[in-house]
């Protein structure tokens, strides 16, 4: 079944908000066994609209359009789809009912243009919207050719539009069609470049049957490695993959810290709660984005502790007591310092791992002998600490977010010892 | 001169990574006065590539295309071009010593994929890249019906299509073309939902006139409204945009913490640096985020001492001084407990200024008194120390963003005073 996504929104288009609908919703499918062939960002226009859908009908079976059904004025995408698909607006009352629903929920009464946005295209299916006032649209039209495309309109709010995919579109598209079987596994790695991965891979990579493919997929720290198998048989197309990913975690295992949609803190977590473990971070140039990254986990208050952002030689040495001649004999970001910032956080919080971080994240501040990107990470266990220097880029973001990933795949390594 | 965009790439289609090149490479084509008609993302493959080049030529004047030429096997775009535009590789010497020069420095020997990259297509206008192995490529095509569109083709990875973009393609699109005049302002407002600021401004909005458009661009815990002025004449529509913006500001003057690119980070800084003043955060539910958020901006070391992320009751107590009875009493989601953090936080690092939070982000530990969403924030001045509880949603992510973005607009509206 061939799928294509249309988002709609001006928005989109002169950059001021990155499409995540798209990449949420091709995951979704992909899931589920409907292939994405293209993505489409179009302007919130009648004639735009109209072309977009025409030429998507003309290559796909399935077209999923987001944005444009909003309460507000610059809104048109509901009128456009009645001209499309011949057929006019009638007033749905259970869909006002649920707007009046969320309207006293929040103890408002509904304005004009919320009630509006009960009236639905004549021939549309209309799919409920717990979240907000606009109801999504499940249309089916016939094609010239034979054969009909499936088109369905959802709000672009994120969260309503996932709510919606999830719990109506795709099963819904699951029970009209039957798919192929496609099945993807990624490796995630960590500390090595694309170019160099490649490298080691090549003859493993060469040998790869004609139905599994590989794909390099690098971000800031992280290289994702994802093999995709695609064929008939759900468990030959799972074995082979998952074979072919036994050979490959053999040739790179040191660098590897998980699977799919595995994330370093996560796993992190699950070791920590396994051996009824602790942990706090003492950070200077990451500023508290280590203990973000582990906080986003639910449940992470069990092993998670706190942590000290020290954003001042002051703070370091008042706070965590780092020794002021250390401060002025190796500086900031130092072997030195950085240890004694995790023995340091180690004690305060009083747990049983701390990670220290401290390095020069950018723009300013960088000199010939430390430049920029330069950065220490320590890591204090019950038995030792340990710190280890590196040099990321010029990017202050980059550097913040290199240094996080870093620091926790650290950590994880003497997890896992 | 009608522009569009296309994105290369398998994992932008299965949703494994989200197109942040687009939104990047439309904001800066909008601000250069280039109109984006359409982002399309298509499959790495041949014929996809061949069909979408061939679209996008019908339609518009410039074509950017990123991704797809990367030093790995999964790259086939460079070969697609040479067929499109009826040409051959041929071996660039510059782009090698390029590629020599970019391994010298990480001191790495040239790999055979990475020599592979020096060549390039005989026709096109090759673009360097210092900060990658991969070239891009300019090709300018005359069509049928006469005149020509322009083809550019960079790498995906982002930073090095950035560079490439500021540095080169953006300028020389400049000097080809002569643009109309888009002017584009937008407000940000926190604290108010779309569907109430849209009720509040309306007789201001039907009154627009035909030339400027307005579009509500909601976020989690922000709305952003956008007016987009088209003409002729620079200095007629920046002014009539202007006119417009100064009346819509007095009509929402509470709700509106910034324009355009403005973030509630950068805003309270700048303020805290005019007045020499210091911050601090302690953190409870938003775990180092307002930290990592205040702490994204250079610079902010400045005014920015340090924060205190006390995930547990046992740190509130022990390291921040929080009194036992009014956990007992209160428990650690109180106004009381909130404001006790904040004081120990303006005390423990000796700052002007401190915020402080603490809530139930969810999903677990919500209670029917205090259910998932409840959040106290705390503000600590030189003046006093104030408390405001706030009820967002179900979701984790949303509620720490939420109270990250609350918490520093309570700060700013304090500094404004």
């Amino acid at each position: 079944m061939t799928t294509e996504i249309i988002n709609i929104g001006d928005e989109l288009l002169i950059g001021q908000v990155i499409n995540t609908n798209a990449s949420w919703m091709a995951e979704q499918l992909n899931l589920a066994g409907f292939r994405v062939n293209q993505v489409s960002v179009i302007r919130d226009d009648r004639e735009h609209i109209l072309a977009a859908m025409a030429e998507a009908e003309s290559r796909a079976e399935i077209v999923l359009i987001s944005g444009g059904i909003g309460p507000t004025r610059d809104d048109i995408t509901k009128h456009t789809m009645c001209e499309f698909f011949n057929t006019q607006l009638v007033f749905n009352m259970d869909a006002y009912h649920d707007v009046e629903e969320i309207f006293a929920r929040r103890g408002y009464p509904v304005t004009e243009l919320n009630r509006q946005q009960a009236e639905l295209p004549e021939n549309c299916l209309s799919i409920e919207n717990k979240l907000g006032t606009a109801r999504g649209m499940w249309f089916e039209k016939e094609r010239d050719g034979g054969g009909k495309t499936i088109f369905v309109s959802m709000p672009g709010v994120p969260f309503e539009m996932k709510a919606m995919m999830t719990g109506h579109i795709i099963p819904w598209l699951k029970k009209t069609f039957q798919t192929p079987f496609i099945y993807h596994k990624t490796m995630l790695t960590q500390g090595i470049g694309e170019s160099f991965l490649a490298a080691q891979i090549d003859d493993w990579e060469k040998a790869l049957p004609g139905h599994i493919k590989l794909a390099y997929l690098p971000q800031p720290g992280i290289v994702r490695l994802r093999l995709t198998g695609t064929g008939k048989e759900e468990q030959i197309i799972r074995q082979q993959v998952d074979d072919e990913i036994n050979k490959l975690e053999s040739l790179i295992r040191e660098y590897i810290f998980g699977f799919d949609g595995d994330t370093l803190e996560e796993s992190i977590g699950q070791f920590l709660k396994e051996r009824n473990a602790t942990l706090a971070t003492a950070e200077s140039c990451t500023g508290g984005y280590i203990a973000h990254l582990i906080t986003s986990v639910p449940g992470s208050s069990v092993y998670f502790k706190g942590s000290l952002v020290a954003y001042s030689n002051e703070i370091k040495k008042n706070i965590l007591g780092v020794l002021p001649e250390s401060l002025q004999k190796y500086g900031a970001v130092s072997k030195e310092v950085v240890s004694e910032m995790a023995i340091a956080a180690q004690t305060m919080f009083d747990v049983d791992y701390a990670i220290a971080t401290s390095g020069i994240a950018g723009p300013d501040g960088g000199t010939a002998d430390k430049p920029v990107g330069t950065t220490w990470i320590a890591i204090a266990t019950p038995e030792e600490v340990f710190a280890k220097q590196f040099t990321f880029g010029d990017s202050r973001d980059r550097n913040i977010r290199r240094t996080a990933l870093q620091a926790l795949n650290m950590l994880r390594k003497k997890l896992i010892m």
